[in-house]
C-alpha cells in the first residue's frame, strides 16, 4: 500500500483503455472523481450487479463475453424497470493489467455502452490477489413516478415471458461437461448456442417501454425464472399459476427435454437467462406480445396472477402441479 | 453455480443486515432489482471507489472500520465535488456470511449512513473465494452546473487543505510494523491515534458548500497529497509551488518529522488522506478558512498556483526544491 508504484499505472490504464469509453460530456473525460449525470426531469433509475470471476464467469471466459455479460446484466435490469439507459460506473478489480485481457475486454464494453446507448461515466480501478471482479452500477431515466417495480401485480394478470428460459443455465453445463455437454456430443452448433446464451445476455432493452406501459409489475430473470417469479409474487401479495407447456423453450432445450437428457426444474430454476418477467392486465397482454413481435422479440404468456400467499403453482400439460426441489440460484 | 443452495439465503441475508439501512423511499425496501433516485432538479453526482481485503484494509481489521472507511472514501468524493449526499449502492463480495462480520458491519455501515444523511439504496451481494471486496457508488446532488471539478484552477489561486496531512500513511506503517511503530513503542495513545486516521477517515461533507461556493478546483487527497496536487494542476493546465513547512501536520506527524524516524515525501505522498485539497481565488481564502473553522475544521493555505505544466514544486524552508521520488500510490 505504501510501497513505491508508478504514479501513473492506473491512471495511464484508465487512459488507455476506458477512455474512450466515456463518450458522455458528464464523465469529464474520466479525469475527476465523479461524474455529472443530468435527470433531465426524469427519475434516474439505479441498478447495481456484480460478476466474479469463478462464480458468474469461468475464469477461461473469454474477455469480450465477459465484459458484455458484465454490463448487460445490469442493461437486463433498467430494460424491466422500464427505464433507458443513461449511463454507467464501472469498478474493476484486477490481478494484473495484462493487455491481452484489457485490451479485449475495454474493446467489447465499449460496443455495447455504444449499442445500448449507455456510456461509461466514471470508475475506479483497483488490484487485488484474488479472483478478478466486475461490478457496474447503471442508470436509466423513467418519466417521474413510472418506473415499474415488483409490487403492482394483480389477480388476473397474465404473466409474460421474452425469450426462451433455461438455454444459459444449459450453456453453463455444456462448460462444465455435464450431462447436456454429453448429450449434445454429435451437435456442436447446439451447444455453441447455449455456451453463447450463458456468455452473452441477450437484455431486451428494445422493449422497455412497452413494459413501462403496460405491466403492472416487472422484473429480469437472473436467477431462476421458478424463484423470480415467487419473489415478484411475494412483492405483491398474490400467487400464481404457470402453464409449464406454455415456458418458451429452444430448440435445443425442448430437444434435451424430450430425450430426458434434463429435466424442466433445471430450465425453471437454472436462472442467467436475463429475460424480462412481467404481469400484465389481461386486456393488455396482446398489446406487450405486439410490441415484442414488431421489435423482433417473442413475449409469451405462461400463466396467471391469482389470489393468495402460496407460492406460485407450476402446472405440467395434465394440470399437475410440479413439485420444484429448487427455484433458484442463491449465493448464499 | 447451478448447484443447490438455499434458495432464500441472499435474500434473508439482505433483509437481516441491510434492510434497515435502507431509510429511503427510492430503496423501495430493498425488495426491487433497482432503486429511484430523485434528481430534485439538481445534477447528480456520481462517484465510485472500491476497498479490497489487503489492499486498502488489513484483513485483521474490524469489521465496523472496514464499512465506514469503505463509504467514507466516497463520501469524501462527494464533500470535494461540493455536493450534499444523496444516498449509496453497495456491492459486497463476502466469503462467508458470518454473524460476527456482518453484524458490526451492518451497524456501523447504517449508523455513517444516519450521520452522513446518505442511506442505502440498493446492492448486490455475491460470494468470492477470493478477498473480500466492498464496492461503493455514492450519489450527491448540486445545483444544476455547480459541481467542482478538477480544471478551474487559476494561476494566483491560493492553494487550501483540510485537516492535517501524512498521518494514515502514518497509521499503516504502525499496523504494518514499520519504523513508525518502533519510533512511537512508548506512545500508544499517539500510534492509536494515527491507526484510527488510516482506517476510519473523515470526509468533509461540512465544508461542502464551502467549496462549492468559494473553489475554483477540488478534488479529495486519496493517493498522497503530492501525486493528487499534480493531477489537479495537469487537469487545469497549470503549475503550483507549495510551502511544505505549511503543510497542516498532527502532533505525532510533527514530532516522527522532528525526530527524523520518517521523511516528509513518506506524509507528501502516502495516500488515504481523505482531506479536500482546493484552490480558491486569493480574495476568497480567508472566508473559506472561516467557514472551516465556523465548522471546527482547520482549513490551511500550503501555496499557490502559478502558470506552466511543470510538475507542482515543493519548497522547503529555505525555498529550495524538494526533489520527491514520489508523488503517491497506484495500483499498477
Amino acid at each position: 500500500m505504501a510501497s513505491p508504484h508508478n504514479p501513473s499505472g492506473e491512471d495511464s490504464l484508465i487512459a488507455r483503455y476506458f477512455k474512450p469509453l466515456a463518450t458522455d460530456p458528464g464523465a469529464l473525460g474520466l479525469v475527476d472523481d465523479a461524474a455529472i449525470l443530468q435527470s433531465l426531469g426524469d427519475d434516474i433509475v439505479v441498478t447495481t450487479d456484480a460478476v466474479v470471476e469463478g462464480v458468474h464467469y469461468l475464469a477461461d471466459d473469454p474477455p469480450n463475453t465477459i465484459a458484455r455479460k458484465a454490463l448487460r446484466v445490469n442493461l437486463s435490469d433498467l430494460a424491466a424497470k422500464g427505464a433507458v439507459p443513461a449511463g454507467f460506473v464501472l469498478t474493476l478489480a484486477l490481478r494484473s493489467k495484462e493487455d491481452a485481457w484489457l485490451r479485449p475486454f475495454a474493446d467489447a464494453l465499449g460496443e455495447d455502452a455504444k449499442t445500448f446507448a449507455c456510456p461509461l461515466l466514471g470508475g475506479d480501478t483497483v488490484s487485488t490477489p484474488g479472483p478478478q471482479m466486475i461490478s457496474i452500477t447503471a442508470f436509466g431515466r423513467v418519466p417521474q413516478g413510472r418506473m415499474v417495480g415488483r409490487t403492482g401485480a394483480k389477480p388476473g394478470d397474465r404473466i409474460l415471458v421474452t425469450g426462451t428460459i433455461g438455454d444459459a443455465a444449459l450453456g453453463l453445463d455444456v462448460l462444465t461437461g455435464g450431462a447436456v455437454a454429453a448429450a449434445l456430443a454429435s451437435d456442436p452448433a447446439a451447444k455453441d448456442a447455449l455456451v453463447s446464451r450463458y456468455r452473452v445476455p441477450q437484455p431486451r432493452n428494445v422493449l422497455a417501454q412497452a413494459v413501462r406501459d403496460h405491466a403492472t409489475a416487472a422484473m429480469d430473470v437472473s436467477d431462476g425464472l421458478a424463484g423470480d417469479l415467487t419473489k415478484l409474487c411475494a412483492a405483491s401479495g398474490v400467487s400464481a399459476t404457470v402453464d409449464v407447456e406454455s415456458v418458451p423453450l429452444s430448440a435445443a432445450a425442448a430437444s434435451l427435454i424430450a430425450c430426458n437428457a434434463v429435466c424442466v426444474e433445471t430450465l425453471l430454476a437454472g436462472g442467467d437467462d436475463y429475460e424480462v418477467l412481467c404481469t400484465v392486465p389481461a386486456a393488455q397482454s396482446d398489446v406487450l406480445i405486439a410490441a415484442g413481435w414488431a421489435a423482433g422479440l417473442a413475449v409469451t404468456a405462461i400463466g396467471t396472477i391469482v389470489e393468495g400467499n402460496e407460492r406460485p403453482r407450476f402446472l405440467d400439460g395434465r394440470g399437475q402441479e410440479l413439485a420444484l426441489k429448487r427455484l433458484s440460484y442463491s449465493h448464499f
